[in-house]
């Protein structure tokens, strides 16, 4: 009996772990470590164990289950995070990890046999939302951060450590971090861009890179009706050309560059007043690294210049500075594949957010199968997908999981 | 003997009344109608009395004092006002009546008579900080505004009424209202450009026409990464490019023409979220009404085709509008001349803010004399004039009043 999803089954698990942390009127909350966490974990881990799988906590509190193979080899992984920001929906980073667990009970339903064990996993924290850095758990495990910072982080609330947190709910583990043979994680596009072009899978080519950039503009308040405009020391208009520039420099560039204003405070914000001092960020990204620093140093550099000829003074701090992460082109290749022998319409992409996936990249074959978000929301209770899209995602997720574990051989 | 200002005993007059409502470390508040007004007031018509002027007081609390002519036509009448903004300087408003007082003590010192009377007045809530609307009195005393209205008006602090005020401190008067043969003012600049250019009054033609205007725009947010420009309707960028056009169009008219984005504010406001909103003001001013009309006219419809063309919705909220005001010709030529007559070097230039003066110019021949304001500092504690421009400036002031009055001839 060949596996197959049950999409009755993978909806009644998103419908089952969304009332944990339910808000009224929709979406859910379960913010890193709190009680609605911990329920959301203890619901994972009694579906872990009720799949038969053996369960792993490590020190961060990533948990894992894992279902024996053939042969003892490094597992293959399927993982994502339950992990919620305070206003968010049923998808983000759930949808991975119950379609981990929806392929291990297709494949105990069917009573398939891989010759790899396959891990499903759910990391901590990777919304950040209450604890910073995000994708905490995933790069702990993957020794990208450093456990004893991660543990000695203060919520954003300040109230709180990591290290208290895991403690307080049960799950400060004592498991080895381990390498899989592949990672592979499903997730909701968060971006409009396969729901507009009518398309099912997204194959997922890397993580942008980000460049996030805050500029301070220094200059004179001056009366609105006194002062001749080439008296004027204005910081309000330097900052709205340095914003405008930033708009232009990714329109010129084309895609996948993009460059977002999302921070603008302009002092001292009155009608007739000339503004002394303007805060605006500009976040721009890139899947090709060298493309991406040359637009930076560009923008800066063309900035401080509009500064200079207003006579205003301008400090540039450099809030983030990420390289792009680049997923494996075979498995990347085998997601394309496996959508296009299941006659699904797919298309290879960047992702424009961050995923636990990039944290292993670096270490192993990695990739990511997205499926589309309704209008793009996500981060908003509104997030939505259609089942039709999520069977059609957690289908190509069990097929490469299968060629990669040598199950069905 | 000829009269002359005596620039000792006009400095002693600003710095004692300045140190009426004197705020720690400088600078004074006499905020309209408070103690420190009262006090303020109850100093301004002692200092009449003993120049032997007649005081009068209206029902919205205005002061003149008359000193008699040799015939009994309308008075000259020299004014501005006393009330200052919270952190107000010593020269904004006080200068003008201190000048007026200083004109009478100097006709006095030389038994100096004139055919027509002369009055110096002080005017109720000029500044508009505590009651709005701004020139209160003036415009109340000359017809502009309704007197119950202004006596209804509450205080911004919401605590009390114009009508309980002026009770309060004794100061809601019965004099009839007056029109002068002719209106005086002198008033610091508020504006860099006398002392930018060296020059040591201003002559002044006119108030700049006033238009304000708001705009608000509604776009969509998206996540800053997974959204490609293309697929973005970015409120915040619409916001940008309005505020850049609105300065770009000033530069482009050229003097006297200016514009300023002094309000504004996008939501939500975070690094990584395209705003779906923007709200900013547009503060535009120029003495032509005709050339300020047409500015605003564009902005607004090429506003218009930057959101269409964006995918946003925008509301446009005209705030104010206030056609210019001209003062008289002849009146201004006087002005120039008094100043050239005393070799100092002048120009004909428009104020930039609303003064009293501007409530006559349309029943009586109207001018001002601006004096330097060191950096353009205005409405600030640091606000400062040097004695010497002070003494040019009110001895311009009294030559132009001798020269309407008929005194000397």
């Amino acid at each position: 009996m060949t596996p197959e999803i049950s999409i009755e089954r993978l909806m009644a698990s998103v419908h089952e772990l969304g009332q944990i942390g339910a808000l009224e009127g929709g979406g859910v909350c379960r913010l890193a470590l709190t009680d609605a966490d911990k329920a959301g974990r203890d619901w994972f881990v009694e579906r872990l164990r009720s799949l038969h799988c053996e369960v792993f906590i490590d020190a961060i509190g990533n948990i894992w289950g894992i279902r024996a193979g053939r042969t003892d080899g490094p597992p293959v992984m399927i993982g994502s995070h339950i992990d919620t920001v305070a206003t968010g929906g049923l998808y983000d980073g759930a949808l991975g990890v119950l379609a981990g667990l929806e392929v291990i009970a297709s494949l105990n339903a069917s009573e398939t046999e891989t010759d790899l064990p396959i891990a499903v996993a759910a990391f901590t924290n990777e919304e950040g939302a209450r604890f910073a850095p995000d994708m905490m758990g995933s790069g702990v495990h993957q020794g990208a951060l450093d456990l004893g910072d991660m543990l000695a982080t203060r919520a954003t609330s300040g109230d709180t450590l990591v290290r208290e947190e895991l403690r307080r709910i049960g799950y400060a583990g004592q498991a080895a971090p381990m390498t899989p043979s592949a990672y592979l994680e499903l997730h909701i596009e968060q971006g409009p861009v396969l729901e507009a072009e009518g398309l099912k899978i997204g194959a997922v080519t890397g993580v942008q890179g980000i460049h996030w950039t805050e500029f301070t503009v220094r200059g004179q308040t001056n009366h609105a009706g006194t002062t001749p405009m080439r008296m004027r020391r204005d910081a309000g208009q330097v900052g709205f050309a340095i914003a405008r520039l930033a708009d232009e420099m990714a329109q010129e560039l084309g895609e996948p560059q993009v460059a977002t204003v999302g921070v603008f405070e302009i002092s001292p914000c009155l009608v007739n007043v000339v503004p002394d001092r303007a805060r605006l960020t500009v976040d721009m990204r890139n899947t090709d690294g060298d493309v991406l620093t040359d637009a930076t140093e560009r923008l800066l550099k063309r900035a401080q210049e509009i500064a200079d000829a207003a006579g205003c003074s301008l400090d540039i701090r450099p809030l983030a500075r990420f390289a792009p992460v680049v997923f494996d082109e075979t498995l990347v290749t085998r997601v394309e594949t496996a959508a296009q022998a299941r006659q699904l319409s797919v298309k290879r992409m960047p992702s424009g957010a961050g995923h636990d996936a990039q944290m292993f990249a670096p270490n192993c074959p990695t990739a990511m199968i997205f499926v589309p978000s309704h209008k793009g929301l996500s981060h908003n209770i509104n997030e939505h997908t259609d089942a039709t899209d999520i069977e059609a995602g957690a289908q190509v997720l069990l097929d490469v999981v299968l060629d990669l574990t040598g199950g069905l051989k």
